[in-house]
């Protein structure tokens, strides 16, 4: 198959749909395989089969061992959901209100152990780096999703810790991945450095551009609804931002609606008020400078000119995404 | 150190306080400092190390390894206590108590992560092997938990499905403990596979004793409170076997005890009961057999003759042990 993003999308789902992680007991492995079939873009593994492909045109390799971060990433999305009690994931009801909390711990729990499976293919040289910096993401992620829930009871965090947070919960998994592909491919130590921080400073950008979309997206467009970060009054870029910029009449008004109950009433005036006080504009500068700083670490990257350019126009659908 | 038990336990203790899994933020790392400080005997990591010293004398190598059996047998009871929703471990709040459910699911993933690193000083040629019998061992773990949990709502789980349980969610953690230790060592295919099943078989043994001792244990020596399995109606072998023999009168009783509201009638009906149907001889009888099976298997290892003994001494221990 034609090594091209869409080909190579389809390949992982194959690959994806024909590894069994188990059946027996039902109750366990069943969750895992829905969790699974629920889609999403496969952004973690593209990202590193493009990555690979930088440095080896045989991408077929790449595809098992990078499942892994797949399989990684659903097995946060299954634990967080239990923690932020989420009814819905990707339209469809999350596990633990399908099952229960205990089938989504459990089954999340072995969901990780999957992830470390898939690496096991490996050569034995290769194995012990790559799961040093899996474990090493692996911690960074539960550490951004536990100050992502201390955030939610405290009122005054800064951008900088803002910033950190999704670093830690989004952004290295998708250094991670990028680094993945370039050592599976046989990147050297500089490339694989570079090829990690290009996919952190994306992973900065394209959760400020979620943020973004979440309150200034396309209804037509956008998959969720609008405005539902700020109907929970969740804590974005745009909303530590605003809390920092609002003072006198605009601070009063903002604290109003933020106790708002009308949900149309408070998104709409929040909205408003995020334009006004041009918290959107510097998002979308933020957004414009992770992307570029990325897209500059990547072109360090030597290897293939032209599979650079792919990963590169990827990204570059990343940043110009309305859903 | 003399390589006796005792001190083999002491300097895994140290060991364990000295290594640090992170601080920052501090809430999700207090709750794995706080659960591995509760104790308990530390028996996985010290029989890899007895293992071990079948083959090597040099032990200090082996402890920083069988830590992570350790780690790993603490997040499973971490979630596990979640799942059950046990509010004391060893005498003390579970984490889910003392914290919250998300963070006991949060520091358990973390664990689980540092389970792996523990791993990660083994040579690359090894580790591969070790980390593939961890992920074999883990995924049963989940499966004998997932299992468990399924038999509380059941009413006809027969003996068989009951050993197959326990067999997964207790005794295969021993036996890959006693192989790894003996992997550490040097062990060849043929003795790392005895150890194995010696380990699976005293684990089986060992719940068993443990079924027994929560019934007719003496109250003065052990642990726990004697009659929790029966307050809570909890299938163990004894349940299994009496509701698989009493008939007629006796079976009528049983049903009523098991719906007895005075805990004190219900416990001593319900005991009375076991030893009149002859379930605690049954019971005897297998936890002997199972070790004697062990320690067949056991016998069956190459290298040190003294050390063989000295693991031998401590699973005659485990058998005549009353706490």
């Amino acid at each position: 198959m034609l090594a091209n993003t869409e080909n190579i999308v389809k390949k992982i789902n194959q690959t994806l749909s024909k590894t069994s992680f188990g059946n027996k007991p039902k109750e366990l492995y069943e969750p895992i395989d829905y969790m699974l079939a629920l889609g999403g873009k496969r952004m973690r593994p593209l990202v590193s089969v493009l990555s690979y492909l930088i440095f080896k045109e045989d991408y077929e390799k790449a595809i098992k061992p990078s499942l892994s971060l797949e399989v990684f990433h659903n097995f946060t999305l299954m634990h967080d959901d239990i923690m932020d009690q989420a009814p819905l994931r990707r339209g469809q009801a999350t596990v633990h209100e399908k099952w229960n909390p205990n089938t989504a711990i459990l089954s999340g729990d072995v969901m990780l152990v999957k992830a470390y499976d898939l690496l096991l293919e490996l050569e034995p040289e290769v194995l012990k780096e790559v799961i040093t910096l899996f474990n090493q993401c692996a911690t960074q992620v539960c550490e951004g999703q536990q100050l992502d829930m201390i955030f939610e009871n405290r009122n005054d965090v800064t951008v900088d810790e803002y910033i950190e947070m999704i670093r830690l919960k989004t952004a290295v998994l998708l250094g991670f991945s990028m680094q993945l592909g370039g050592i599976l491919g046989g990147a050297g130590k500089k490339d694989a450095a570079n090829l990690y921080q290009a996919g952190v400073d994306i992973g900065l950008g394209f959760q400020l551009k979620d943020d973004l979309l979440d309150t200034f997206g396309d209804p037509a467009k956008f998959g969720k609804k609008v405005g539902g970060d700020i109907h929970s009054n969740k804590k974005t870029f745009l909303l530590i931002r605003a809390i920092e910029l609002a003072k006198d009449k605009e601070g009063q008004e903002l604290n109003k609606l933020l106790n708002e109950k009308d949900a149309t009433k408070k998104i709409s005036g929040i909205t408003n008020l995020y334009t006004k006080l041009g918290v959107a504009d510097e998002a979308n500068e933020r957004i414009q400078h992770y992307f570029n700083s990325g897209l500059e670490s990547l072109s360090k990257v030597k290897g293939s000119i032209f599979r650079r350019g792919q990963l590169k126009q990827f990204i570059t659908q990343l940043i110009e995404r309305e859903s």
